[in-house]
């Protein structure tokens, strides 16, 4: 047991360092090339599984309880644990690189969004709907963890996000791109299904409570709205980038 | 302190009985007239608000630490905790009879699905695109909790929820109601925003794992699946869930 207490010292201690769990997260990780990895813990009833993969990063089996003593109480690891590096930031001209040869395409942009499950959820349906890339503020947005990688269900290994010093330059960036950017607001006059969506957008999105910050919005090219009932203040912000995301993807 | 422990075995006694926290759900349940009330308990800072509604509930002030002990660990309780009875269930004539005389409405109906927080944000979801109600199988369906309630964010107090012992019957009631149920199925051949989705439509999704059971998806009149990319296996089950009913709620 001492030995899994100085590995866990030693994945915290690293500010590089995350231990990533849950099958479909663990699984992405050992197939993406980019993803630096330090070592393999799962169940024995796993070993079958990874065997299969055919892969050839090597593997420590060990028991269901153990994995209590190096993960959050209530990670639903599934028996896969993955001690590896974080994924490198892009930088927003790779973005833009990606973009240039495109007629159409969309980046997302996180202004204030804190919560970690929140920001996997909505890797995942980046990847869903093929949007070209995550940019958030590197000072107001949290690092990559096990928990958001758990809520992308493995979709981080593939979506690039661009982990920028200062969202208002990241926009100004974009728009000498070519990119039109939209602002989401539940104030704006014009809902996301009814404005054009041609071309090259970047959809700007605030937190839940307190929305973008007011020079980020000043910043944008216009502002839209989701078309959601009256009696309803807002919907969680992973579930309203979901809806903007397909929306925009339906172009 | 031993009062709260006492309060605490009495609230989880009761099988009719919940906690509720968080200031919308809290708020929202107080304006709720279905809702029949216990005690509130709330911090110091919370009780001008409290005072502002003018409702006649008696209420307590507790310090913020001793929310710890009649909650769960991790609950963002921002201050406000109010033991309550469980909402009564509706029962699925109840839907029928207030989808009578519309010329469109939609229901949602779960199979299956089990996370307490994922029923939650989708019950906001369905407050948000305006859905008649939302249809769940009693034994397979977790009971309204504090962690439900909280992502529903107030929004539970009015969107009704049907619990019925036997999800295809609810199905065949639906339908001789004038519904068209489609089942949302990965591997339909139709996307959902090319569907036809005028009149009354019900839509049935299964838990992200296992789907639908059998039996639920050939009662079904019609299968339709979201535009997600190959890449991608699914999508989180409340994240579909908003981005259908969205699509319905634009007819």
């Amino acid at each position: 047991m001492k030995n899994f207490h100085k590995q866990r010292e030693t994945a915290t201690a690293n500010k590089d360092q995350l231990i990533i769990y849950g099958r479909h997260a663990v699984i992405s990780a050992l197939k993406n090339p980019r993803r630096k990895i330090q070592k393999l813990l799962i169940t024995a009833e796993n070993r079958a599984e990874i065997d299969k993969l055919g892969l050839k990063t090597p593997y420590t089996v060990i028991d269901k309880k153990d994995f209590a003593k190096i993960l959050p109480e209530d990670a639903v690891h599934q028996g896969f644990a993955l001690y590896c590096q974080r994924l490198e930031s892009y930088d927003i001209r790779d973005l833009t690189a990606m973009a240039e040869d495109k007629e159409k395409c969309h980046i997302l942009i996180l202004d204030q969004v804190t919560d970690p499950q929140n920001i996997g959820a909505i890797i995942r349906s980046c990847a869903a709907f093929e949007t070209l890339g995550l940019v958030v503020q590197d000072k107001n947005s949290p690092l990559e963890s096990g928990a958001m990688d758990k809520a992308a269900a493995g979709t981080i290994e593939f979506v690039p996000v661009a982990r920028v010093t200062n969202l208002s330059r990241a926009i100004e960036t974009l728009k000498d791109n070519g990119f039109w950017v939209m602002g989401m607001d539940g104030y704006a006059d014009t809902t996301i299904d009814k404005t054009n969506k041609s071309g090259k957008i970047a959809i700007v999105m605030g937190s839940e409570g307190k929305g973008m910050r007011r020079l980020v919005q000043e910043n944008c090219d216009s502002s839209v709205k989701l078309p959601i009932s009256r009696n309803v203040e807002s919907l969680n912000v992973s579930t309203a980038a979901a809806i903007a995301l397909y929306e925009l993807s339906k172009n």
